[in-house]
């Protein structure tokens, strides 16, 4: 039998998806399992784009362009327009979600040895998208104590060497909900700037802030315009992750008909995720609104929960809608599991119909490539209605003290 | 400005697409572009699978399996059981079209520098996501002469080094149309048996066939049943091609779990797709049955008018819906180009509302990886309705008389 590729084997596996058979096996025992794990919006997708979809007219759902449906693309200039950013229609490209766009974006500028930089914890699949291109992360981390603000200058000079091509950021950040500052932001810009490297900047939770600062996209710094790709999902936005809608936006002519080649490879994105993320896109003010005011009421909530255990620290996000968290353990992974394997909570608030509830959370060591660091962290999602939020608070306080009294 | 990669560089430009800005000319003058050139079929998405958008009673898209939706794998599980082909839902795997189910084979069983043999002509993007995958493609030639059987065995063993992991197949072929025969499947299934490699065959014609015999999917091959994986889509048989869903299917569990990784990387096929899909594969017998007779019908006018042109010869397809046709000119490319840059047709059948006519067609030379192959051949697919093709057959002769006597 002929082995598998060498990238196959390197290809890590996700931090979350190890637990996933504990977390049904909890299930299956009739427990109610809180998923702070994930960052799948709970929140309904607009009924418009839906409506778009029931009324659908078409009878043959054909390829569309490679590069997106050109009214899609229209839109979304008007979209990016509200943020301050100026592009045209031909400097968008519409993906398979805000995956392909990182995947076609590391392809089209990166080789195989080349070097990508990007600050830890990090969203754990770039590491997927950089095996798979052959290119190498190298890590810059930032810190729980600095609220996991943008690591110094010196630090992102040290991890530069001659074969580095790109910094890597995500803004907001996912796992952290760090939000960069317009000085950071600078910083990075005269960083690459110096060393005339790619800037690409993951903006797919540019919707989740929760400060009156107007968004600084990594497109209006500048002096660096060509050097910048933005990636892009409607995913999170409009709680619509299952259509696989994302983009690049670039201004810089050459990477953009690299990635069109890609593109024209692989033919073109999904059809319908195209039209329900046009729908998606104008008259959904109100929509956009109330998640807002829901997210931010959630974050409130939540972290000043957390951070009332005893033992465990979150900062305070300013984005998305994630944290990561130190937890009074030493062993965050093993703690994770446990609450799915060994702990289960009961008490009169627990929902009618189960034997009890547990919490999944993300062990924060998955998103960091420096080995020791991040142990006794996790990550968290507030994707959940305030009274789930309530009881997973409830029942992480039990299970810490429960675990350190073993 | 930072450069962009080379395998940005290296990926060719699709054969087709080159000529796009000729064809979209042509139309801006009132030209009727009859496009022999593309494999999108003409013929309707089944209704059924329409009516499972138009009544979807979801809330939030959310994402789906990694893998796939269940029901929809469990669906295919009794497709494939049609074609003799026994198989558990978890041996497939759900891709965003036949082009991820191709471009993650090549990363879950090959590195950069491994060699993988296909015969040429071949489907012009296997050769991009091979430069995605930093992987060599070595060509054996099919010849128009033989109906572009299998190569010899020797033509294989001449091809095969110490880097070679794997054999590529399109069954029925993409571009020529050519069927193999069981005692070639046998043939291949030896070579694969005796070098320890893979077979990848992409069987996303598998319903378009116009013999008796039986379909033989490279999954029944006796004793290579860990060496073979199966790439699919429902785009084809369903025309559905927008709808980016496509499978992998393999007995391979090494494989198959690599895979499983980079789909767990990109997190999800297309929800909506999918949802089509499922409607799609089942109580669609009658459909189906009118597509191929309707392909059939148009296979047998359009081989028979082909031939009947002075000077073309196109040997007469068995499988899926294109033909690879030597014409009476010495650079097909060129021929191709001056069709939509320079000529015109117009005679009492011309459409009304049109200035006049040309054909678009796909210059084969894209299709051989050997230089000077395939020179005075293209592609064409039979996808349009026999008065189109009626009409496309009357306006190439016309446009090779005129050609030839410039």
């Amino acid at each position: 039998m002929p082995g598998i590729s060498q990238r196959g084997v390197r290809l890590p596996a996700s931090p979350i998806r190890k637990l996933t058979p504990f977390s049904d096996a909890a299930k299956a025992r009739g427990v109610k399992v809180y998923h702070l794990n994930i960052g799948q919006p709970d929140l309904p997708t607009p009924p418009k784009a839906l409506d778009a979809l029931r009324k659908i007219d078409r009878t043959t759902l054909e390829y569309s362009p490679s590069n997106g449906i050109k009214s899609l693309r229209d839109r979304l200039v008007g979209y990016y327009a509200k943020f301050g950013v100026n592009v045209s229609e031909k400097e968008i490209i519409v993906t398979c979600g805000g995956s392909e766009a990182l995947l076609l974006t590391f392809m089209s500028c990166l080789d195989p040895g080349d070097e990508i930089i990007m600050t830890e914890p990090g969203y754990a699949n770039y590491i997927s998208f950089s095996v798979t291109a052959g290119v190498t992360i190298k890590t810059v981390t930032s810190k729980i104590e600095d609220g996991f603000a943008l690591p110094s200058v010196e630090d992102f000079e040290k991890a530069i060497t001659d074969k580095t091509k790109a910094i890597l950021i995500c803004n907001p950040n996912n796992p952290t909900g760090y939000l960069y500052s317009k000085e950071e932001l600078y910083r990075l810009r005269d960083i690459v700037r110096a060393h005339d490297l790619f800037l690409i900047s993951d903006e797919v939770y540019r919707e989740f802030r929760y400060t009156d600062a107007p968004y600084l996209s990594a497109l209006c710094l500048p002096g660096i315009e060509d050097n910048v790709i933005v990636v892009d999902s409607v995913s999170k936005r409009y709680s619509e992750c299952g259509i696989r809608v994302g983009m690049i936006v670039s201004h810089n002519e050459k990477v953009m008909s690299a990635v069109m080649k890609f593109c024209q490879a692989r033919l073109s994105p999904p059809l319908l995720g195209q039209i329900v993320a046009e729908a998606s896109i104008e008259g959904t003010e109100e929509y956009s609104k109330e998640c807002f005011v829901e997210y931010l009421g959630r974050r409130d909530f939540f972290i000043e929960g957390l951070n009332k255990i005893p033992g465990v620290y979150s900062p305070t996000p300013k984005g998305a809608f994630y944290t990561v968290l130190s937890l009074p353990v030493d062993n965050a992974e093993d703690f994770c599991k446990w609450c799915l394997s060994d702990f289960v909570y009961k008490d009169e608030g627990t929902p009618e119909g189960f034997t009890g509830e547990t919490v999944m959370m993300a062990p924060a060591a998955g998103f960091y490539s420096t080995p020791g660091l991040g142990l006794n962290q996790v990550r968290m999602a507030y994707v959940l209605k305030k009274e789930d939020l309530a009881r997973a608070l409830i029942v992480l306080e039990k299970a810490l003290e429960a675990y350190n009294s073993k």
